[in-house]
């Protein structure tokens, strides 16, 4: 059970051991076992791949972890009104892969898709790597099929791309962290595969040009990329050091990764020339051009691997995940900066800069005890968020609250939307046993 | 306080007066008559602009009628955040005006645009002339103040496109139709003014030929038109004769309109090729291509005017708002043939057929008496609504429930998911003074 008590957060202190592990088949089965919980008030978490980095899956009170993994079953591709029907259970890549053929895809995913779940990316409305353009998790889920804490099996939504009758259910399950709901089949929204895709990388001499460079893209160009992803000298580093991969890291101190797609090769290229220009008028070093799947998925490679990276380089740290509107996102990296300086160490910066949304990670100095650390984090964390929130930002753009980010609720939050937040979350569970101890402080 | 007793359904048997309408100017003032209405359990039905289509704004059980027709500034333009925050009673449309000269626009307008307000949009999620491919109102709805039932102003997001702090109460509200709290500023996210715009009008020799090519035009193209809109004949001819604009509606039983954007327009110009290409394939009569504003804007002005035109030609009337599955819009299109030659009477239909959603408007028979059409509707839709049902649609897809379709609930939501409502509402209002007898049954 050793692995069902954890996720992907680095800290090992989140660990909590499950009482038992259930790996159900069906939704049927899911109602069985919440009925059985909520009788006998027994804690229930769900769980999907486990790669969450908020602690969400972690059975916090011991209880039953119920793991949907068996559920990954694709139910039904419809072309003719572009969706698609998956068990929560599916590895959200795995969609793609099928869908491939019939020249569409699912624009929703993170940027884990080789492991995550399509349940657990609902369950934390995960943004990704095409969030610039086409937007998160959410925007995409048309239909759930889902267990409520007293065992009843409901469907909300299906096929149809509109859809007022009465409240939004659906969008409010999406993002509620295994704590409303278990989800056992999703209903996506699928769009027609770009038939053009170019990748920049684009080098700059320092941080500050690189992210200065965001807002300008966004608003100056008329174009909409579908990403644009930032990271910083230590964080291409780190990932091409563990990848064996070779990037001129020397020479630039930031680097962004700016992605534009669409259906004509011309309309693509006059757009990746106005980014590009865009870009070297900001003081941009180089802008590579990446327009074949091999070099394209050699710059992205190294982006997805820059979390596992700094795991494997430096276990004691705090992946974080804070968010800003885009245009504040150089004031952000300012206020990073002069907390690293303040506090004497490293915080390695990267992320979906686009959305505003920076993956900042402190790093435990070599020299500082694991004390030390546990007591400096707190107050290092706080007024990092204090300062996000001071932009108009809060403390998750994606990764979710879980219990790894409760406590600092109160800073983000005023008391009558936690308790608004808290009475819904009596509606849906009255007994609180559908992964109790997460979100709320 | 008789134009406050009714919004714009045609059925003047829905209307109720009030027993005071208050026209607050701030978020204050509205948390004050809150705090009143709560403690003395006095309905409050919060209105817009009036110019629903479901009795919304109703004052069902007398109470107060709260208008929010004087809070009507514009709060902020943030050019670099691409966001704009107004008061909730600005007129729709005014929010493009003031954007044009900073290239920007909100794209989630629906067709009332010219009168409706943004509060009553984000009220009832409406839908609108872009939403193929822009979506409806909630996707740009990033940040909201709102009133609360017991008088707390509360601030949900706010500039940043995303956030997971806790529960997505703002996708909840969105929808909400007064019913959860009162909305007193709203920030919404904008987009680049497309640089070249096409209309295409495209004649077809019958309802079924037209009403086959929209699924074709969603997935054989590849391209994503902004509006895919549909009119029979006789919506047309109603449209025109009440505007005194002359279409060629003798030839055609039934048009598209078919709008594309885009950046470049040599792309522009390759889609709507592509588009008219898959029309003529399938049985067009012709292709008008509007590609300025003027012959655009005479085009949109019969699609907008003809709900309009019908109330003043046929006053008893039913207007309609069911969404099925894209590509179950054919099929819908029989059922509706079929019901309106069993029943005898006439069943325009027009709409939102990108979207898979209808207009279809049942109209009284002249020779019909009042008690015999009071008698047949309810039983009319109950069909409808059962066969919109059984092809994965729903009741409706954008003007809302309100108190016009909530008897009819129970034929599309299961118990447990209007149990689960009913106790969200519990959440949000526990003495039930906001805009009760709405939404359930
Ligand atoms: C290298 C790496 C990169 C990442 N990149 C991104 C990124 O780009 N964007 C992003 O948003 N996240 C990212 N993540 C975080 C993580 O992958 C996402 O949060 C993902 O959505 C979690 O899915 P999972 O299946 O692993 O869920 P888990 O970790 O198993 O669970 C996450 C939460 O979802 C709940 N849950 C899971 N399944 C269900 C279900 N069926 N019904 C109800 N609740 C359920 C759990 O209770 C828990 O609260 C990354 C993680 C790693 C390790
Ligand atoms: C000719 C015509 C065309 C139309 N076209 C469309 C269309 O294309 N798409 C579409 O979706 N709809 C359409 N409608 C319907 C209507 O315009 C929309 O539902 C619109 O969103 C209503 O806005 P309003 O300000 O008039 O709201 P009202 O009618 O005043 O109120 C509607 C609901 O919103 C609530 N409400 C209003 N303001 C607030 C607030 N500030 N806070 C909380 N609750 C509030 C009310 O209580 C009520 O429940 C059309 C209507 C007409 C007459």
């Amino acid at each position: 059970m050793e692995a069902y008590s954890h996720d992907e957060v680095a800290d090992g202190g989140y660990a909590v051991m499950p009482e038992a592990v259930v790996k159900p088949a069906s939704a049927r089965e899911i109602s069985a076992i919440m009925k059985l919980a909520d009788r006998e008030r027994i804690p229930v978490t769900p769980r999907g791949a486990g790669s969450g980095l908020s602690c969400g899956a972690v059975p916090l009170y011991g209880g039953i972890v119920l793991s949907v993994e068996r559920m990954n079953r694709i139910v039904e591709i419809d072309v003719r009104n572009m969706t698609i029907t998956v068990e929560a259970g599916v590895v959200t890549n795995h969609i793609n892969e099928v869908l491939e053929e019939y020249g569409l895809f699912y624009a929703g995913y993170p940027m884990s898709l080789e492991t995550c779940f399509i349940g657990g990316n609902v369950a934390e409305n995960a943004g990704g790597g095409k969030a610039v353009k086409y937007g998160v998790t959410g925007r995409y889920v048309q239909g759930l099929e889902a267990v409520l804490p007293d065992g009843a099996i409901v469907r909300i939504g299906g096929k149809r791309v509109k859809d007022v009758t009465g409240y939004n259910l659906l969008g409010l399950l999406v993002g509620s962290e295994g704590t409303l709901a278990v989800f056992t089949e999703v209903t996506l929204k699928l769009t027609a595969l770009p038939k053009h895709k170019v990748t920049l990388l684009v080098l700059f001499p320092t941080v500050d040009e690189a992210i200065d460079a965001v807002p300008a893209l966004m608003t100056e160009t008329g174009v909409v990329p579908t990403a644009i992803e930032f990271m910083d000298r230590l964080s291409v580093q780190t990932a091409c050091r563990y990848l064996n991969e070779h990037f001129p890291y020397e020479e630039a101190g930031a680097m962004l990764i700016i992605e534009i797609d669409g259906s004509g090769e011309e309309e693509v290229e006059a757009q990746y020339d106005a980014v590009g220009q865009v870009c070297l008028d900001r003081g941009a070093l180089e802008v590579y051009v990446a327009d074949n799947f091999t070099t394209s998925e050699r710059v992205w490679r190294v982006r997805r691997n820059i979390a596992e990276a700094f795991k494997v380089s430096n276990p004691v740290q705090s992946l974080e995940d804070i968010v800003v509107p885009f245009a504040q996102i150089p004031q952000l990296i300012r206020v990073i900066e002069d907390l690293s300086r303040r506090h004497g160490l490293l915080i390695p910066s990267y992320g979906h800069a686009g959305d505003g949304n920076l993956h900042a990670t402190p790093v435990k100095p070599a020299g500082m005890s694991l004390e030390e650390w546990e007591a400096l984090l707190p107050r290092l964390l706080r007024e990092l968020y204090a300062a996000t929130a001071e932009l108009g930002g809060t403390i998750s753009g994606e990764h979710g609250i879980g219990s790894k980010r409760k406590a600092y609720m109160p800073l983000v939050l005023s008391p009558e939307l936690l308790s608004l937040m808290k009475r819904v979350k009596d509606a849906f569970d009255p007994h609180h046993i559908l992964n109790p101890g997460k979100i709320f402080p």
